[in-house]
């Protein structure tokens, strides 16, 4: 790095750098230290083949590929993988922040996932969706994905409102890196009485979701259908889909849904949270399992 | 839409959705009338075949298709596009959501864009670029960006520091959408005095600094060599990489940047301010520029 002055924080030197910045408060400046987080390109091979190059912070990086392979379709279960490892170059150095899955044998030749030529369409086809006949919308991305996913069903969970009204004290608590720099995203799992069991922070809204979800896959602890999903901003279609696959029938936000975050909770059976804070909240979606 | 009470909003039909929620404070629940911004899908077709789809919300789709070809650089300056026109089904009825752009015959067969077959791989290089042997890090990216885009040499302009705390205030009058739903993140592209000259917002925090590029390629007022760029949220290496395209010097945002956004801010010659709240903010790279 060649700003000057910017260098590794020794309160986390992988995720945070150090900074001399020019602090103006009304009209008086001076210099200052201060953090930042570290944001760094990572790319996911399958099979040896370069896949996706995903800008993320470090940390957590297999829980982060498996998590996107998952959510992105290319695997179906944690089983579809025999082996997870850091990329090596010719001479069998390890690459830094290239990793490569390599998948199951019978994978590689089933109908799940595409041949080694192909793997690049299958990851994007999401993207290339043919659309409907009378154009796109919503509906049809929703209707599209129902066809694959079946939408939750569980009756009889039930969660308490002071439950969630502790979420976000808890997040803060957790969110260790942020308090340094504020420049994070989180995502935190909880058990349905309120229990923080997981917590991931990235530059990236997603990347903290899928890391989440990846852990799931490495410790064989999907799906998360008894657990609550918290992020610290707003809530999108892509959100809802990734808590879907897990199976995670609660999300809560500090921010505001979008429409087809909000349509998306409602046909999928997930009961969405939005503004949780003061010990406030709206409930998009799904009341019946909020007491 | 299926969720009940999910309608249009008189407020601005395209853009905002009434809905009931249940509003909790404290253990008091309600039923109430609320809104919620719109995400729908947008696809762009290049040349009559489909290259990506954008979840976004509604309005200056244009912009949009202009803005995300330009940043993707798929194409290089406006004159590369010969028409942008409603896509249309196979009885000439126009596609809802579906924008297709023609470009001139000239680029179609020149080295710039790529032919047919290979334009999904034109828009996704910069994803699978070939990574560096000792394997990925924030330096190759800059120093691979670096390679086309010259950085900026603007020595003469400065901005005041009251000009810049001016910006948030614009930037949320101008926000109408939001302040119904809180769910939108705005781009502002200002003169260097502080006049707002243009304001867009989107669910999704690159599609409105992608609209505000579009609008400048649509109405030929590229390069931003002369203005301010101002963004809601975070900065991270995406957004400084688009208004260094757009050769915007000066970004300045609500909150934190990533390491990486201050690092390419730094080397392409960018002034990057964060934390511009209450009179205050930290100026991260070229702090020359505000006096």
């Amino acid at each position: 790095m060649t700003v000057q002055g910017f260098w590794r924080s020794s309160l986390d030197p992988e995720r945070v750098m150090n900074i001399y910045v020019t602090h103006w408060k009304e009209y008086v400046q001076q210099q200052r230290e201060d953090h930042v987080t570290v944001e760094e390109p990572f790319e996911v091979r399958l099979n040896h083949r370069n896949l996706a190059v995903i800008m993320r912070t470090p940390g957590h990086d297999r829980e982060l590929a498996m998590g996107f392979l998952f959510t992105e379709r290319v695997i179906h279960q944690a089983d579809d993988v025999q082996t997870i490892e850091d990329a090596m170059d010719d001479e069998g150095l390890p690459l830094t922040n290239v990793v490569n899955v390599i998948l199951h044998p019978r994978e590689r030749q089933g109908s799940l996932i595409q041949a080694d030529n192909n793997e690049h369409d299958s990851v994007f086809e999401r993207h290339f969706a043919v659309s409907a006949s009378c154009g796109l919308c919503g509906k049809n991305s929703i209707d599209d994905l129902m066809l694959t996913v079946p939408p939750l069903e569980v009756e009889d969970l039930r969660i308490s409102a002071s439950c969630i009204y502790e979420l976000t004290r808890q997040l803060r608590i957790g969110q260790d890196v942020f308090t340094h720099t504020g420049g994070l995203h989180a995502a935190g799992l909880f058990t349905s009485t309120g229990e923080l069991c997981l917590l991931r922070e990235d530059v990236g809204r997603h990347n903290a979701v899928d890391k989440i979800i990846g852990h799931g896959l490495l410790h064989n602890t999907l799906p998360y259908s008894r657990h609550i999903l918290m992020v610290s901003g707003r809530t999108s279609y892509e959100i809802i889909q990734k808590a879907l696959l897990a199976r995670i029938p609660c999300i809560a936000a500090i921010s505001a849904p979008s429409s087809l975050a909000v349509e998306l909770a409602h046909q999928s059976g997930i009961t969405l949270i939005g503004f949780l804070r003061d010990h406030a909240m709206n409930v998009y979606t799904h009341p019946e399992r909020i007491i």
